[in-house]
């Protein structure tokens, strides 16, 4: 795109929970920013949207030509049905879109990127570059630098998703069902002689359906409970958010033989994916090999300490640029397999931050 | 053992959470039970232990002979060094020990023991019969039903394990934890006009180590955290729970060949392990033949509801007898391989409900 000193950023989305982040992210990063301007929905139109020290009231988004005129950059994160509408009108506009979305991310002729792991599709770009799934980014952020090294010929994947995966509203439905358990078991006669008492039969009463805590957002109780990953299953029996990683990460590594599975579970956890990976080399590779290629690789941090038990924790990745590795180690079922577990910022690596990389990259 | 029509019965532990189970299910099942004996330590020393409407006090284990005289069967669930010390005067005593803890699991003399797998072995026992660790015994009754068709040369797993797995003093600390949490999130200014912003603000004291919640039986945060099983770190990289699932699973399955690797890690959730498991089969299995399989196995529940997104979860498998199992599917990386994920009650099936059927079988 034509250099300039600064540029004019929309975000679409500002008032969600990715959106929240990349605004934050191009404050911290000292992006420079022309003008700035935040779009939502009708529901969040002119609420406050702070940037730099200063409230700009929210934009609706309409899906009209001109919108978008002036724009140099947006940044997408809406749901993908809205992305398919306004892109069309960002590109009438001569605007560079990323868009968070899976709306356009297995288009064959839109870039998708990480850019750790594929900066040069950046440059092929028509006007939207997609940002990936945020499993598949936390993911291919550890698994990448050594398939660079030794193919990997095959993941399993195990996850454990933080709600607001599913956006803010997730964030507040897991703190609505803890404080509303909580209430119940400081009610509970036997709460002041016998805690444990009030706390087993308050989640009886819970598991019973007999008083299930209030929900909203999710189809299942996500406070003290876990549940499989709630998009659509697909005819494959896997569900949409697998699927993803699948095929994002195949597209992302360009290696279209990599075999992957992944089991996709969503956790009681605010903030920051973790996930168990099994990893099947063509040659044989040490753990040793392993935390050294992976300490050089950007973006990586290595939180592997044996000996104090400290590991990857999902409070330690919130808030963090990078993705933690840890149990670094043989994989005891395969001479030349190696286990992981990691740990990542989905709000930050897994999306907002992501983006404003892939803008970085755009500008630089 | 001499057939009888009731028999005595101590239980050691009588007042940790599985012991309280160990109980419930002795009178749920109507085990025939002449005298009842709890054990306990000396902290827990005359504390009413109730067992079919009547408190009996707890009676502070001593290591010496003559302690158990009379009694028939021994429910043993303490640490491991106490089943260590007190079981040789038991077996003076002429007394059958179940026990639930690692200390004898991995004798050669002693059976270990999940009735549903390999009753069999439960008559070798020379006074002590083991009780498999939770997260193997929750793994095993999923694939030893379909081992037995289609033996499985690789499993990998994954783990989700409550915090009930640590005892009753676990399960207070992640309520307590989230009872800190809720109230520090209703003192934020925020609360009433921002609620997201309030937890937000507070995740990030909590994250940032400036406001830790209070820790005293974990060693890291657990509520709205998640970390590698705290047990010790071996020198293959692995943790002791890890290397448990490992061992016991190849000794119960009279198996040594089946190649194993486990992540285990601690979840913020009150009770039932969930599982990721990733099996590689001989021969091809389809997902309908291995559901039809499972289907007909004792303390097995199929819960496989795509259409709804309906799967094993927690607070199903929390007071429940069976192991869940759903999401069985193909393992896309893999032509012989499936997936499932699994949950069960780790107090119940898991420990407690296991050994009250191993002493059914003894006494049958």
């Amino acid at each position: 795109m034509k250099k300039k000193s600064k540029y004019n950023i929309a975000v679409v989305g500002a008032k969600g929970a990715v959106g929240h982040e990349m605004i934050r992210i191009l404050e911290e990063r000292n992006f420079p920013v022309a003008e700035f301007h935040p779009f939502g929905s009708s529901r969040t139109k002119n609420q406050p949207v702070r940037f730099q020290g200063k409230d700009y009231p929210n934009r609706e988004l309409k899906f009209e030509s001109g919108v978008f005129d002036g724009i140099d950059i947006v940044l997408s994160s809406p749901g993908a049905s809205v992305s398919k509408k306004f892109v069309p009108y960002a590109i009438e506009s001569d605007a560079i879109v990323i868009d968070n979305t899976s709306a356009f991310r297995m288009h064959p002729k839109v870039p998708l990127v990480i850019p750790e792991v594929n900066p040069q599709d950046i440059r092929k770009h028509a006007g939207i570059i997609a940002n990936p799934n945020c499993s598949a980014i936390i993911m291919l952020m550890a698994i990448a630098p050594l398939h660079r090294k030794n193919p990997i010929k095959r993941v399993l994947c195990a996850t454990y998703q933080a709600v607001s995966g599913a956006g803010a509203t997730g964030m507040i439905e897991l703190y609505k069902q803890s404080e509303e358990f909580v209430e119940r078991v400081q009610n509970n006669p036997d709460y002041s002689k016998d805690l444990l008492s009030a706390i087993r039969n308050e989640i009886e009463q819970v598991q019973s359906d007999k008083k299930p805590l209030a929900k909203q957002v999710f189809p299942h109780q996500i406070a003290f409970n876990l549940f499989s990953h709630n998009s659509d299953i697909e005819e494959s029996g896997y569900n949409g958010e697998e699927l993803k990683m699948i095929a994002e990460s195949r597209k992302i590594l360009h290696d279209d033989k990599i075999r992957i599975a992944t089991t996709c579970i969503r956790v009681p956890i605010l903030r920051a994916h973790s996930e168990v990976l099994y990893l099947e080399f063509e040659k044989r590779m040490s753990p040793e090999k392993a935390a050294d290629i992976l300490k050089k690789s950007p973006g990586i941090e290595i939180v592997d300490f044996a000996e104090k038990n400290y590991f990857p924790m999902p409070i330690k990745a919130s808030g963090s640029d990078n993705v933690l590795v840890g149990r670094i180690r043989e994989d005891l079922s395969l001479r030349n397999g190696l286990a992981l577990f990691v740990a990542g910022d989905q709000l930050r690596k897994g999306a907002a931050l992501n983006a404003v990389q892939i803008a970085e990259a755009l500008i630089s």
